[in-house]
This record gives C-alpha cells, structure tokens and sequence, in this order.
C-alpha cells in the first residue's frame, strides 16, 4: 500500500509503540520512523531491535518534521510532552495518541497544540501483560479495535488518515466521543484490571492461606486473574487517575450487585444464582462470534487442559 | 502400569466424569468402566462416544460390584446418591468424588456409607468453561493437582490407591484437611468465579453502554471474565451455597479492599496504587515458575495476539 506518512515521530517506544513501528516497517505504511524515549535502556533496546531509522531523547526535535506523532506514553505523560512539542509542531501535522483513557488526553494535550495542527486521538484496545519495547509484536493489532475520539471540528482529511493508518496496522476503526469511550472501556477494560489487582491483592493478604497454597492451586480460576494483575503499574495507575468518575461509577455498580449476590449466598437462593449463571453464560457465546476471543477450553492455553479431546 | 481397580463406577459423566473415564482407559489404569447417569441424552453420548464397558441409569446397581466408585456430580447431587448406593456397596469398597468444595460433600456423603466401605473425597482442580461429556479430554489432569481430603481415621491403603489413581490420570496430589481445603479454594476458586460472573453481570445491566459495545471491546481484560462466567451453572451454584462460610468471609475481604481501592482512586493516591500493582505483579511470575500457567501473552490465545513478535 502507498505511504501514508513520510515522517512518523512516536513519542515512548513501549509494547505499544514497539509494535506499531514494527506493523508500520512491516507493512510499509510510513517511510522514516523516529523514535523518541526518555528512557536511556529503552533506547538502547530500540537501536538494538533496529525498530526505527532515527533514536533520540529529544521529543521536541523528533516530533519537528513529523507528519505524524503519536503519543505512546502513559496517559499521565502526556501533557508536559505535549507542552515540549507544541512550538515545534510542522503545520499539518497530525497528533495521536494510543491512551486507554480519551477525555483526559483531549484535556492534557490540546491546549498546547497549535492551530493548523490536527489532533487525532486514538486507543487501540489491544495489549499483553508484558511490557518494554521486546514485549511488542507486529501482529498485535490484527482483528483488534482502534477506537478515535476526535473532538469537534477536526480535518475529515486527519481522520481519515489515521483511520488508513490504524487499518494499515491491522486493526478495526471505530470513532466515538471521548467521553463514551472511557464510560465504554470503564467495564470493558478499566474495572476488569481493577478487580483482578484487588483480587490478587487480597489473596496476597490472606493470612489463614499461605500464598504457596494460592499458586499452587491457582488453575481454578485465580491465575485468570493474575495475568491482568501483571499489567505494567505505571500505565494502570494513571488510566485510573484520569478517568476516575467512570471507574468509581462502574466499581459502586459492581460492589451493590456483588453484595446482592452475596445476599443470595447467605439466605440460599440457588435459583437467583443459577438465573445469573445462565444469563452470563451468553455473553461469552458472543464474543467467540465476534471474533474477539477464541473458543478453544481455558483460552487454548498450552498445558494439558489445551489439548483437544481425543 | 498395573490395574487398579478392576471396576470403576462413574457416578455422572460431565466435564469431569468423561474426563476421568477416558484417561483411566487410555492408561489403562481400571479394568471394566461402569456410568451411571441420570440424563437420557448424556447416556447416549457416553455410548456413542465409547466411553464406558457399561452404562446405566441405575446408580445402586453401578456402584454395587464396583471396587471403586467415584461420584463426578454437582456437590447438591451427592447426598440423595449416597443414600441410594450405600447399602449396595461392596465390603472394601473406596467411594470418592470430584466436588469443589469438600466439608459439605463429608457432612452429605459419609453418613450413607456402611462400615467397611472406605471413604476418600477427591477435588481434582482442573477444568475447563465447557460442560458435559463431549467437553471431556483425557489430558484434562496433566500436571494439575488433585486434593484428597480423607476423614480422620480412614484406611491408609485406600488414601494410598486413589492418590496412585490420580497420579495415574496426570496429577500431582496433596492430601489436606476438608475446612482448610474448602478456605484455599474460596479464593483460589471460588471467588475468582463469583467475581466474574458478577462482573458479566454488572456489564450486562448498564444502560449508559450497550450489549455490542461491551462485546466488541471486550479484548481490553472483560473477555478473560466471561470465560469463567461461562462454566457450568448447576455446578457452581452448588458450590457457592455448599462453601456459603468461606466464600462470604473471602467476598468480604475482597469488597474491603476494593473499597479502600477506590478511595485511593477517588482522593488520587497514585503511590498507592503504584505499590499494589507493583506486588500483585511478582503473583503471576511465581505462577508461571510453578508451571501452572503459560507464560505465552495473552495465555497464548490463538489471535493476532498470541503470535510471537517478529
């Protein structure tokens, strides 16, 4: 496919912008890839793996002569270099973002972008519990959804654009409100890692179970839980810290009804918990069809519950 | 190796059921296999599929020449079969079960059974999200562990057969006490469990954000919940009101710190949950080191995401 971009600065070189600089080279999307990190070991990490033709610690300078930048940083991050880049920002650039949060990131960045720039926010909700630029992969993106939140206003031809690019990449585009997206990804995303760092939490506290007892037996459901709870800590703590109403609002929902079920626990209600079974069981059904996860028992894990019957 | 039981009585044949009888065939570790099952439609798949020597709806007569019977049903079936089998059991008979919770399934079952009969419950904890005997496969128990947990006083010999069968099918095994048991399991099973289903639940109702958005985004962490809030509802419905003291205790704790987890969200307490994160993280490390979870990303899920980095 044709070049979408000459010049593409991505600002943080983590799981999530290694793998768009590996998908972009792979599939020809853009011509020069710079990269900019604070990180010294993270640089020295992307000049090893050769993800970009330009490695620096400049975000100013790297972001310059860019037609597209793109914000792969924790959403805390986001506005002191928004505030670096902003004066040297080429007019008609456009900048992006890969957030997990939406309306904070519009809040952050757009005061310090100048006009003639086009802002493009996006997230592409995919992701693994691992992290650093060695934790990417080309394919990360494939069949998984990028959702844009443009705000008023902005150039169809940007988002267009970045819609192109995201396809490129091997993702599903769709676009929504900012604040929409983050009341979505609240109990799509948000409040899932939440609960399964607080389950671990209280596993980890428990002092009539040694926590041996708690990884040895964790095949019954716990170890589920853990791999969300090994996400990286810096990103998760500043997508609660920024959108902070719609978690709070999802969490209240889902402690009333937790205690509601316990209720039914208490007092022996075998039919209103079966009903709830019932009802959940369905949900599952409809993500196999969508595509978004497989069918295969415990995920197609590759120990002996993976294999196929015989 | 050598026969251990020259035949083994299946009382049910689910997940776990079929599971056991296709292992103990294909290790040859019984002589004839005996089912007994309630269902119509389940005695005619355990047939079609060629599961056992002999299948039956008559639970006495199945359990009457057995050497070994093994109850793999919901843990609220136990009590009625128990009553039915125990006066038609062999002398030297071992009667075990599969049951996720143990106390209940002591205080349900031992009452039933005659003086001479030895008694040796079993928690096999190991399964997947997929229900009946098509969802079985004999590497179900490879590298899993089995629990025991014998009341005091039974005959060592037996304790020693079932822990050499369990061994047999693929499993490590670890004898422990029925109430310990059934608190390692509320966290390490139980809750993990009611907590997905109630978050499923709570997805479910909200109307700010409808059912497909949920479904399309789900790759953000909510797919892993449905797996678990797709398992069997009769089953884990017995398991909750069968463990009514531990899960409640453990549900508890859970809702404590979520609380105090929302607070720290609520007033911005970045550093504590930069802590938590940050310990919850070494759980799935020591998981992954005691070979009871994949290390692959993503458990290693057969989508975009699971393939390697290029």
């Amino acid at each position: 496919m044709t070049v979408l971009f000459n010049r593409l600065a991505l600002i943080g070189c983590g799981l999530i912008g290694s793998s768009i600089a590996r998908a972009a080279r792979k599939r020809r999307l853009v011509g020069t890839i710079v990269v900019a990190d604070a990180s010294e070991s993270v640089r020295e990490r992307v000049k090893a793996l050769g993800l970009a033709d330009v490695v620096t610690d400049d975000v100013a300078a790297a972001a310059g002569q860019a037609d597209c930048v793109i914000l792969c940083l924790p959403v805390g991050a986001n506005a002191a270099v928004a505030a670096a880049i902003g004066p040297h920002l080429k007019a008609g650039a456009i900048v992006s973002d890969v957030g997990s949060v939406k309306a904070a990131v519009v809040r952050d960045v757009a005061p310090h972008l100048p006009v003639g720039v086009h802002f493009v926010p996006a997230h592409p909700v995919a992701g693994t519990e691992y992290s650093g630029p060695d934790a990417g992969f080309a394919e990360l993106f494939d069949n998984r959804w990028s959702i844009l939140t443009p705000p008023e206003g902005q150039d169809p031809s940007a988002i267009a654009a970045m819609t192109a690019f995201w396809r490129g990449l091997g993702a599903n585009v769709e676009v929504m409100g900012a604040q929409h997206h983050d009341l979505v990804l609240a109990i799509t995303s948000h409040v899932p890692h939440l609960i399964a760092y607080n389950l671990v939490g209280t596993a980890y506290d428990l002092e009539t179970v040694v926590e041996s007892e708690v990884i040895t037996f964790s095949a019954g459901g716990f170890r589920d839980a853990t791999r969300l709870a090994a996400s990286d800590p810096t990103m998760w703590r500043d997508v609660f810290l920024n959108n902070r109403e719609a978690v709070l609002e999802m969490v209240a929902r889902f402690q009333e009804d937790l205690a509601a079920l316990s209720r039914m626990i208490r007092w022996g209600d075998g039919e209103g918990l079966f009903d709830l079974f019932t009802r959940t069981r369905a949900v599952r059904r409809s993500i196999i069809a969508s595509g978004q996860d497989t069918a295969a028992p415990n995920f197609g894990r590759s120990d002996g519950q993976a294999k196929s019957a015989d």
